[in-house]
């Protein structure tokens, strides 16, 4: 069981841990030669990491304490400025061009949170897939069956976030969610993965991939956890959620495209985990939601994601295409021929679209369904085949992206039994319900941990 | 001198009139034989508009009004949705197409304030041209000169919005503005015309040329006309605005593009506006806006209005292309060649130079311009030639066009001597300064007139 935020900060107010030597215990796991660190990191901030916990341990002695994350270390994705480096977003591509002159605002939010910055996490080139999978910086394995065949894929495209805190080398990881890139990783690997609406937290600094469907969130252990990150990352004010109350709550159950492909494990699990909610007093109700089945033909010409990405790379792509990851610059280029109208009938679709959804949510609390339909594949398969790899791909990202097109807000929990697979419950609500859905998550959680 | 909305207004309340009799001589003033009234409108609701105006004589006379707009007729663009009719838009492509099931919010707004709608105004086919000429239905002709050489432009797209008011057949018109399709007939034809911040007016039920441009007001005799009517369309209670003190107020005077290819006329018309309004103690500033010199080359493959006036038409070109005025429907077409990176590109472009123009407006009050750079032309020199007619759309849209992309909001108020050829001066500001403008535009007409 990985500590929750709470408990390290209570091992902070009591005294039993400091701010330093949770650093200097997630820096040496970071650093380790038999672990993951090598994978999950892009780049260490050892030294400034440091300097934080100190200043953190001086404040805490004095008193005085900046939010729930400070003094704690965390991990950022890639694809975050920070001042004075080059975002390289897990590419080379990237290599010798300018460095940011300012950070993100997610991390200057972090730092005056007093949260401890450790590192940058590897993800998926320019964080255009679901499988975690770089070519250039290594693919830090999956925590289940790590030593099996090379390891399982950790999900992505924010990998080295959730790897960062199933290892222990930050309490919780900052991420980017387009399709799912929180979720997907937080599921295979068993944390928590919140996926806030969108416009809740500023993407200033932070290299896009679609700016309609970017958003920001955090991986950690827990539905408090990823509620303490989401407060600091949208600059609001940490209220605690309260747990909401299970008997009564209506959970929309899709049945169609989220269920097509479902493994045997994510498929017992995910009954299990119905069972549960039910028992509580949850009421769910399976119904099809017709606009699901729409979706895959409005996104056919490669949808906001292949325009707005061709748009951002064409000129890097004409520069140095030899240097990208060849699965990510072949989905890139699709959006090379979309017309201008292509993109207009997305833009259009997606508004009738959400309209269709968010009626069919009106007479619910939230919607469920499992978060990814398998279990973490290996990657030696998915390396070994551009079919496998995107069809993975597309399996994989299919459910979490729904909620990205809806414009909504959602988070993974594990529902998994105890050394089995990691798989992940999706909760997902129409945009601006994040602060609910959070404590309905919350009482989810209570029910599904075993 | 076209009485105002108030003293229409105050003939209702003392009894010197009654909305029946203004409504009868708007309509028989719009059906004279000699008059403008058949290229004006598209369609008369002349019973509707009887109807209207005794329930509001009733109405009044129980000592009921409903709004500063109750009782008196107005007329509407082609493009407003009126429930069980064609909205043709200035077309005869889209005869037979499904009528209306429901009235464009503004014409519900309209209903429900009590003012008589007495018929659908012509418009450049789509609203695409800021000339106001029409091979379907006719070019109403501006009041000025209107019997020399088969007259002048009235300007558009709002033509026929602009000459019921010039000619009496309403007491304001209501029109879209997408790149001064508003403003551009306002200033050939001696009216005010208020362009609001695009999101302040809903475009629900409104044929669209670009969402991205599109905004909705009015023309009228005054600047408190123009803030009457827009209480209305914006869903306000009308509160009339104050006038604001012009000593000390600070009027930024672009010195690139917009004074290019001024005529004498205007040129000297602006001259005395720009005198008058030092004379009462205004600071004007004359400066250059550098990104107004870019705003071309931002635009050069045809800008957000090809690319959606694209997207929306393509269909109906497809199937009735020789049915389009054959300048609108090869202006829209340029959109067809647009790729989603060129349309990505714009929206861009567009935040970058909003940034830039605010910049430069931060210590103005407002900006200030001519409308339009050159009088009205002949109808029938631009009708003769492709070449001037392209010309002088280019040249009378440019300025307008400006407040469009910067979602800002405008007024075109006259500013020429009696008996000379119309011509407007423009107030414009940022998005949002809506009412602070029309304070400033009520200044500015106290000095402005002759």
């Amino acid at each position: 069981m990985i500590p929750s935020l709470h408990q390290h900060s209570e091992d902070l107010r009591t005294g039993r841990s400091s701010s330093l030597e949770l650093t200097e215990r997630a820096l040496d796991l970071a650093a380790a030669a038999d672990g993951e660190g090598a994978r999950v990191f892009t780049r260490l901030y050892a030294d400034s990491a440091r300097a934080a916990a100190s200043a953190s341990d001086t404040l805490r002695a004095a008193g005085l304490t900046r939010s729930p994350v400070d003094g704690l270390p965390v991990s950022i994705k890639d694809l975050f400025d920070v001042a004075g480096e080059t975002t390289l977003a897990g590419s080379v591509a990237l290599r010798g061009y300018p460095a940011a002159t300012g950070n993100a605002v997610v991390v200057q939010r972090l730092i005056a949170a007093g949260a401890v910055i450790v590192g940058r996490t590897n993800m998926t080139e320019f964080a255009y897939s679901g499988l975690g999978i770089n070519p250039h910086y290594g693919t830090p394995r999956n925590p289940w069956q790590r030593d099996i065949d090379g390891g399982r894929i950790p999900g992505g495209s924010s990998s080295g976030a959730a790897i960062s805190v199933t290892d222990g080398m930050a309490v919780a990881g900052v991420g980017s969610d387009t399709g799912g890139s929180i979720r997907i990783p937080a599921a295979l690997c068993g944390l928590t993965g919140f996926k806030p609406t969108a416009r809740r937290v500023p993407m200033q600094g932070v290299l896009p991939l679609s700016e309609y469907l970017d958003s920001i969130g955090a991986m950690a252990p827990t539905v408090m956890c990823c509620a303490k990150m989401d407060a600091v990352l949208a600059g609001e004010t940490f209220v605690a959620p309260v747990t909401h109350p299970l008997r009564g709550l209506r959970l929309l159950m899709p049945t169609n495209v989220v269920l097509d492909g479902i493994d045997e494990q994510v498929a017992a699990a995910l009954q299990t985990a119905l069972s549960r909610l039910s028992a509580a007093g949850a009421v769910i109700v399976e119904s099809k939601i017709d606009a699901f089945s729409e979706l895959a033909s409005i996104n056919a010409k490669g949808g906001f994601t292949a325009a707005e990405a061709w748009t951002w790379h064409r000129k890097l792509i004409a520069e140095r295409e030899a240097a990208y990851d060849q699965r990510v610059v072949s989905r890139i280029k699709r959006g090379k021929d979309m017309g201008a109208a292509d993109l207009l009938d997305v833009i259009h679709s997606r508004r009738r679209w959400i309209a269709a959804v968010e009626r069919q949510l009106a007479g619910f609390d939230a919607m469920i369904m499992p978060t990814v339909p398998i279990v973490a594949p290996k990657i030696a398969d998915l390396q070994a085949s551009d079919d496998a790899y995107y069809a993975a791909n597309g399996l994989i990202l299919r459910n979490p992206t729904m909620i990205n097109f809806l414009d909504g807000c959602a988070i993974s929990l594990p529902c998994h039994g105890q050394g089995n697979a990691p798989v992940g419950l999706s909760l997902a609500a129409a945009g601006g319900n994040d602060h609910r859905l959070l404590s309905i998550a919350l009482a989810a959680e209570a029910v599904l941990k075993n």
